[in-house]
Order: structure tokens, then sequence, then C-alpha cells
């Protein structure tokens, strides 16, 4: 547009695009409320079906309605044929699981009801986990296994990646995780969520827009290289040593600072206590004591190095630890994301729905202007 | 965030999104550059091809590079095995053209080469028409036709579309209109296709999230009813009537109207004169003379039932007309403007990634603060 209001914030960086009832991130504070909750209560307590009914309804659920709400999304679980078909062609071809997981959710408008928005999104919470097991088993040249529709969300998936019913405190650990990542006001998959519905398009398109975006390194959710760090360290006696050398590099430090947050994470506290917990012994206890020295030494050394920045720990760190514990392969860390926050991606579509413009913002021309054509043989 | 920098704009209406030397939109002056060049000197002058290396060179293509994009473009047209096996689904499934389409666009990153900018941009432009012709024959009972690769891009696809090479002038004017819509600013579909990709996802993801965008009623490019109104109204000397029941029931006349717009739409002229052009006789010439009496019918009696909003003709409504008048059903009216603006989407893509941050705005909270849980007997 020719005379733009407001001045360009690259990023949009503290631009506010929506009003919203499902969370506040207080980066001074270090401090996160879904859906009312402080993450620290909601996080280690709720099952993933009652964070839901909170996300969807803005209350916890009674018996009943939880009840039906588990009811609903088990009986959702299976595929539209035509999805475990090109999961199979995305295994085949080596697709990466985000790839798989975008082109999979693409296709749940051929399920069943597709096109309200509350059935489209029980089916794509439901569905997410079978995606995921689904195309990992392909990937190792295993067969798909069926969901079991007498365990919850959470265990269900589990189960379908392992073909074992998963001890509690497992079922535990990663409820806690899906509970702690299903919201975080309007980081990039989610804003993409409610660009797209904002033009009264669909959820699953939504849903889809936001595997995309969320795939993208930028956006956070990849905690991957955090583990490797640690891994990589090996010993508390090395840390101070090998992190010094990466700042000397220049290296990116994974797992540190945040562009909301300016004090630690507060989903990191919650993500550490529930890997500590499950890792009450042996090795994996060892690895989340090196992992809080690791932790110690790169605050430190950011602090000497790079006063002022206030880079802390963020969620990635300990989600790195805490799936590891789990016994998650490194590759799944961003789709098991995905899991959680498509709870609040579908949140966010029926919250844009109820009354949102569409957002259709301006941008600036910094290009050329000609007044004539130009021909073929008369160009350079 | 706590303290939000700027105040909220609902829709981002006026918040600068992005810088960008790929479309100038001055809606007071009604007036829209393309890639340098005015709408009305490029559109119905250059190929889709030239139109393209335009856009993503940031220049008109000498004659070896035209002959190298067309070939690179024409190798590109057939679809991965397993795409077309989902469009089958689709079409048994009775996919609406878009869903089909966005399904589609999903898996085009199992096709050689993927992951690459530029690959995957050549990819889905090539790819598009191919989707969109093989979904609606399979939907109609017929097997698709393989792409002609002798053919140009836009002559193609109506091949694909109807199993013969077109006349030149239905070739023109389909492509007047291809260039006309490539790209228009910071709209909705191509915001989101900026967003995806500034986490650094890739160009597939980012374009299938927009073509979900694009879906929806109100981004625009669903011209079908406008079209619908020109055919009710039948004759000339009828519209008045029409249009004035039309504003008494407070129906939304299709066609008129933009956010960005206070004048005519550019765009409007050029398909205007275009759809001139193609229907030099008979009942074509005689449909282009009733909506232009229609048009003025209606400015003029918004002008007298709601002076100052400044309602005036957009570029749906000669899009109905022309894409009418080419003979394309209206069921790829919104399908074939994505093979257009996907020329569009691509290049905003290489733009955001040369250097553009990640696009994450802020939100402010509504909800309230509890701290405490409440076991689940004690809810209600």
């Amino acid at each position: 547009m020719s005379t733009p209001a407001a001045a360009y914030s690259p990023g949009l960086e503290g631009v506010v695009a929506a009003e919203t009832r499902l969370s506040h991130v207080d980066g001074e504070a270090g401090k996160l409320i879904l859906a009312g909750l402080p993450v620290e209560v909601l996080a280690p307590t709720a099952t993933f079906e009652e964070t839901l009914h909170l996300f969807w309804e803005g209350s916890l659920p009674g018996r009943n309605e939880l009840d039906l709400l588990e009811r609903e999304l088990a009986e959702r679980r299976v595929l539209p044929p035509a999805t475990y078909e090109l999961l199979r062609a995305a295994a085949d071809g080596a697709a990466e699981p985000m790839d798989a997981l975008r082109m999979a959710a693409a296709t749940l408008s051929l399920a069943p009801g597709a096109g309200d928005p509350r059935e489209d999104a029980r089916r794509l919470v439901a569905a997410f986990p079978t995606i995921v097991a689904a195309h990992w088993r392909l990937r190792a040249g295993e067969p798909p296994i069926a969901p079991d529709p007498a365990l919850g969300h959470v265990a269900n998936y589990l189960y379908m990646l392992e073909g074992a019913r998963p001890h509690p405190r497992r079922e535990r650990a990663l409820t806690t995780y899906l509970n702690t990542v299903i919201d975080h006001g309007m980081n990039a998959s989610t804003f993409t969520a409610r660009v797209i519905i904002s033009t009264r398009s669909d959820v699953v398109s939504a849903v889809t827009g936001a595997v995309g975006a969320l795939k993208g390194p930028l956006h956070g959710g990849a905690p991957g290289p955090a583990l490797d760090m640690v891994f990589e360290i090996g010993e508390a006696s090395r840390a101070e040593a090998v992190v010094r050398r990466m700042l000397e590099r220049g290296d990116r430090l994974m797992g540190f600072g945040h562009r909301v947050y300016k004090v630690r994470d507060p989903r990191a506290d919650v993500l550490s206590q529930a890997a500590r917990t499950l890792a009450d012994e042996g090795e994996a206890a060892e690895l989340h004591a090196l992992a809080r020295a690791v932790e110690e030494t790169v605050l430190r050394l950011l602090e000497e190095q790079k006063p002022g920045r206030r880079l802390k720990t963020n969620v990635e760190y300990y989600t790195a630890l805490l799936l590891h514990g789990i016994g998650l392969p490194k590759e799944l860390f961003t789709p098991t994301f995905a899991i959680g926050r498509v709870g609040g991606w579908t949140a966010h579509c029926f919250e844009q729905l109820e009354g949102g413009r569409l957002i259709r913002p301006a941008s600036v021309y910094t290009g050329e202007e000609h007044g004539r054509w130009t021909p073929i043989d008369q160009r350079r």
C-alpha cells in the first residue's frame, strides 16, 4: 500500500496479531499460562484429553465429558485408506517424518464428516499419532500397528510405535511433554493456522499449513541438536572446554535463547522435573545430571562472554532429554511436538473463526517502476 | 507478550509485514505494479513463462533464458505416481478441487530433487495445471490426459482439461488472466507462504499452506458468484430492479469492493479488455455488454445508497466473465487463480529466504488466570 500506517517491524516482532484466551507468554517474568492455568500446574497433572477439553471448551471436563472426548478421539484414529497408501509411498521415497506428516494431514479432508471445524479438529488430533507411527514403521520396513481403542491418546501413540503397552511412567512423562507444548502464544505455526483460517478456509488446511511452518529450523521444536551437544560433551568435567570452544567458533548453542523469554523458559523447569522423575536411577539419572551440569556451564559462559544478551535455557534443551528418556528416536522429536501442538492449532482455529477478521497485512514496495514493455530481442 | 509495543490492529490492516520488489498495490490511485511493470503493460503482452522469469529472476528473459525455463517447466509436468493415486482417491471421495489441489501440492516433495527452493518452485508451478486437470477429469470419470511437452504452460493446461489444442485466442486470454493475478502485495495466501518459509521450512510446505488460505471465501479469488449475478439479471433492462432488491435485502454484491482498492481495481480493466477481445461476436459479446451494463448500474446504485463507501468493481467481476468466456467451468475458477498465483507465492518464498526474519508476532491474553488444579470430581 502507498502510505502504511505503521512502521515496518521486521518479523512482526512486538506487533499484536490476535487476542487470545488460549495462552499467555510473559517473557520477562518467565511465566506461561495455558488456558487459565500455569504450565507447571496443568502439564504434570492433566491427561492430554483433559488439556484438549480445556483448550477446546474453555474448562476442564467433568467425568462424562471426558469419557465422551476420549471415545470421540479413539474412534478417529484409523486413517483413510488413501492416507495409508500415501504414507507407504512417502516411506518408499524416504520422505522425512515432518514431510510425511504434512502430506498425510492434507489428506484428512477425505475422512467422513470433513469440513466441519469441530469434526476436522477431532480427526486431526486423533490421527496425528497414527500418521507419525505408521510412517515411522513403514520407513523401517515394518507394517503399521493398528491403534488400540482401549488405550488413551498418549499410551496408544507409544503402543503404535512399539507394539507394546507402555509403562505408566513413560505415558505420564510423554503426557507432561505434550501438555507443556500444546500452545505458546503467536508462534509462527499457530500464526500460520490463524492466517489460513481467517479466510474462512477449513481446519485441515490451517493445520496442514501449520505443520509446514513447524518444520522449519527457525521455528523451534527441533530439539535434536541440544541432545547432540550433551552427548558430545559426554562428562561434566569436559563441559567448560567444549562450550568455550563452541563459543569461540561462533557456534549457536542449541537449547539456549528465545525471542520471547529473557529469563529461564518456564517449560524448561516442567520438562526437567519430568525427565528427573522418569530417570530416577542408572544411566538415565547420570545423563540427567550431566545435562544439568552442561546447562550450568553454558549459562555461566554465556553470561561471561555475552553479558546483557540474556540467553537462557529454552524448552528444547529439556525436551531433548525428556523425549530421549522416554525412548523416542531423535527423528521423532519434531513430529511428537506436532502431536502436542495440534491441540493448540485447532483451538486457535475455533477462536479465530468465532469473530476474527481476515488477516491481511500490508507490504512496502522496494522495486523499480518502468512504463514500457521491452520486446524479447531488445532485452539485456 | 506482557507489554506489546504496538496497538492491536485486527486483521493486521495497515501493518507492514514485508518489503518486496514483487508487486506494488496503490489502492488510492488504482495502480498495480508487477515486478516493475504496470499490470496493463505486462499482463496482456507477456507469456506466463516470461512473467515467471520476471518474478523469479527480476528481469524479462532473453531468448535462451526463456527457452530454458519453458523446457524446465515442461519437463516437470508429470506428477509422482503417488500423487495420481491420491487424486484418484480424492475424485472417488468427491473432494472439492481446492482440497484436491492442497492434498496433491503437499505430496510434491516426493518428486526428484525436492527440498531445493528453485527446484520445488519449478515443480509446483509446472505441476499445478496437471493436478487441477487430472482431478477434474477423474472426478468426471475420465482418465487424465498426459501433458504435451510441445505446448506452452498455458496452452497445455487447456489441452489437459479438454484433450484438444486450444485456439491461440483462448490461450492468450487465459495467459492474460494468469499474468494479471500472479501477485498482489501481502494478500492472505502470499502472507501465509511467507510466514511458513520464514521458519526456513521448504517451498512445498509454504505453497501448500497458501493453497489452503486461497481456498477461503474471504480471500477473494472465488469469482463464481459474480457471474451468477450477471446471469440472474439476464438482460440490461432488469439490472436496476434486481440490484435494488439485492441492496434492500442487504445482500453482498459479489465482484464489488476491496479492502485495499478505493477506486476501480486496475485488474478489472485488463480483464474486461481481455474478455472483450476474446468475445468479439455473438453470445459472448452480448454477455460482455450485459456485464458492462450491470457494472454501471451497480456502481451507480452503490454510490446512491452507500455514498462514501467507495465500493468499486474488483478483480473478481471480470475474472468471472473472462474465465467463463474461455470456457472454464465455475468450479475451476479458484484452482485456475491458484495456477497463476503460485508464481507469486514461489517468488515471495525466494525473497523471504534471501534475508527475511522469522515472522512471529505477539498476542494479547484475554483469558483468566487460576492458580490451582481442580480434581475431576470437583469440576462444575
